[in-house]
């Protein structure tokens, strides 16, 4: 198997992020599906199409408090000019109407309740006067006003979400509120996880001079607790054969990706790469992504596996760019997050270099109608902090040098709040 | 206590979401904290400032793989006229190089090992070429060029995060790697959670022809799942007055917000509201927000209450509105979602009644460089497919009739894909 590098010259050839991320694509297979309870259905992703199994609302029903009256009989009403019905009695949300409401009679109605049959509108509350079992009404209403109409909600048979949809609570809702107990969903993507390095130790270990505490778990399981992810094993390994091959063979039995992290630059004590390329297909090393140059895609096993660096800037730009749609695409998700990009002003110039995608962090602020993005100073894969100073990320293209100050870019916001 | 609302007359008067937000926000106190293990403080809210107890980098490090030169031995290099070094040794990650580099000479470096004594710069490893002991160089580095220098990510007594800073998954690995281990942060916010109605039934459970399954329960847990929120209780309870005092009290005991959906409109079975009045102090109870105009706002047993309506989507339009914005507060966290607004032009137009908040659902589309929003057909409280159909809200304030078609418009997305 070619390599894609040269321990002593460096990446023979960078791949552009476009082409990486559809070999990616190219090689991952979607997972198989599992029956939830409804409850448990918010934020997974739907394996069928689902059709309404009824009409909703099932009968018509006043969609406002009031009284159910005849169209007709309140033509005309005004402030000045008020009509008066009588009331003949009252409905409530979860009784029926016995009676019928005849001329010039009117039914108290809750929000809910079954249309009384005779009756086609409700007069809503606050435009009625009661006296003395009868009430003015101030305001004429049409046909059907503020009355649910059977099915105009939901229709029987309708398409309501089609497979891939990733279910949203209100989603999830409306499933709950037609009947659905259990859905079928795409089963959780199994991922393992490993930071390689004989330089990391432990939160609580003491790590020497030279040694540094390993942050990119709690950073990669953090961002992928969004998505429909089940992490089989998440750990620290060494530079180590025994261990790396345990890691692996484990990993190819069980997960449906594999993550790693360092040991994929071309410093000479990556054992993981060596033994990818020698038991794995490798499909590239070395994307033109800037910072996050040596991400290793290959099939080990036959499974998946992404080399992220080990940097930990690095590794969250590659979780960004990589590991998360890969993601996506394993979970059957269809769609794709835009509800992150937000277009704001840039507040200073930006360079980058050509033929490299430049992942620049940049803090976002609002500026009366405007989103303002300021670029964060230190750009270094090193700068760790750079991701906590920022909010969002700003992806200059291969083929641009870079933004000048005011112009207009889009940002992948990754806060909740700012 | 004075009533805000007549039962034959509706609402006396309805508050203006501006000020009905006010009130809420004046009446709540936030949580107290606890402390967390590093790896759970993803998604948690700081309850201190923090400070960083160390230089990072604590050493001038490499920050690309290559060759520690000192920058005067290499300036003018370039591919025509590339200059030759001694390649002296090797330093790795883990280790610190005991030698010094002199002039003329070079030592392998990996990404992050300490810089040795005597070099000021990196050549990167795609800059050079080996052979037989030697590099060639072909291009000239700046002093501290890929270098790191000692604290240019965070200097020690730097402040890091502000008290109340959501904490995001890049900000955990980043204090997790300056070595802490436990963090100081607010408890999640305690909710007690009811639908109230007797038309309400389970999943599973025959809800007879004027019946409806509960759904607001699922809609609601779902949405507050995204923040640091712990359910006490989450139950149906039928309109009647033994279920509805213990839940009360059961929640004034150990919640620190209560939340109620149906049971607030002008309805006569409303025992929640005639309760809440007896025993509560009502702040407002009746919201000029369409749809979800029965809102009502209480401290009961000094605890915050807050009814919804109980359509589901008068509930799920009052959670945004209401719920969401006191659950920061209460968790203590800074700042607004302001990454779920997108700028987008409508493709056509919508009406709106004066003096009401009105939310209008949504359908967003990307087209080129900008979005489209269409309204989603059916805007009634009823209309419970409309979110789903939806992927965010429009909100068309108080003193605006409506929006003409192809203007652009703010949109509070809710989807995690579209």
């Amino acid at each position: 198997m070619a390599r894609y590098v040269d321990k002593h010259k460096g990446f023979k050839k960078l791949i552009k992020v476009d082409e990486a991320l559809k070999i990616i694509m190219e090689n991952l297979d979607v997972v198989g599906y599992e029956e939830v309870f409804i409850e448990d259905a918010c934020w997974r992703v739907l394996y069928e199409d689902l059709l309404s199994n009824r009409d909703v609302p099932p009968f018509d029903r006043a969609a406002m408090d009031g009284y159910a009256v005849r169209s007709v009989d309140v033509a005309g009403a005004s402030e000045n000019n008020p009509i008066r019905l009588r009331v003949v009695g009252e409905v409530r949300a979860s009784k029926l109407y016995e009676g019928v409401v005849g001329p010039m009679e009117a039914v108290r109605i809750d929000t809910g309740a079954p249309m009384p049959e005779g009756s086609d509108a409700v007069v809503i509350l606050e435009d009625t006067e009661f006296r003395d079992g009868y009430i003015d009404v101030f305001r004429s209403v049409s046909k059907f006003g503020n009355v649910s109409v059977r099915g105009e909600d939901v229709k029987r048979g309708e398409l309501l979400f089609k497979k891939g949809h990733l279910l949203h609570p209100y989603d999830v809702a409306l499933l709950k509120y037609l009947g659905y107990s259990r859905l079928k969903v795409y089963r959780k993507v199994r991922v393992s996880l490993a930071s390689i390095g004989n330089e990391l130790f432990e939160v609580g270990e003491d790590a020497g001079e030279s040694g540094i505490i390993e942050s990119n778990r709690v950073l990669i399981t953090g961002v992928l607790s969004r998505w429909p992810v089940e992490f089989m094993r998440s750990v620290i390994l060494p530079d180590e054969e025994d261990a790396i091959q345990k890691f692996i063979s484990d990993s190819i039995r069980d997960s449906d990706l594999i993550v790693t992290t360092g040991g994929t630059s071309l410093g000479r004590g990556d054992v993981m790469t060596d033994y990818v390329y020698s038991i794995g297909d490798v499909f590239f090393h070395g994307v033109a992504l800037q910072p996050s140059k040596p991400v290793l895609f290959a099939l080990v096993g036959g499974k998946p596996f992404l080399g992220l660096p080990g940097y930990p800037v690095a590794a969250a730009i590659s979780t960004f760019m990589f590991v998360e749609p890969a993601i996506m695409k394993l979970a059957g998700i269809s769609g794709s997050p835009i509800y992150r990009v937000v277009r704001a002003r840039l507040t200073r110039r930006v360079a980058s270099k050509l033929g490299m995608l430049q992942v620049v962090r940049v803090k976002v602020r609002k500026d009366g109608d405007e989103y303002l993005a300021t670029p964060v100073y230190g750009s270094g894969a090193g700068v760790l902090s750079s991701l906590s100073k920022g909010d969002g990320f700003l992806l200059i293209p291969e083929n641009v040098e870079g933004y000048d100050e005011g112009a207009l870019v889009d940002v992948h916001i990754y806060r909740e709040v700012i």
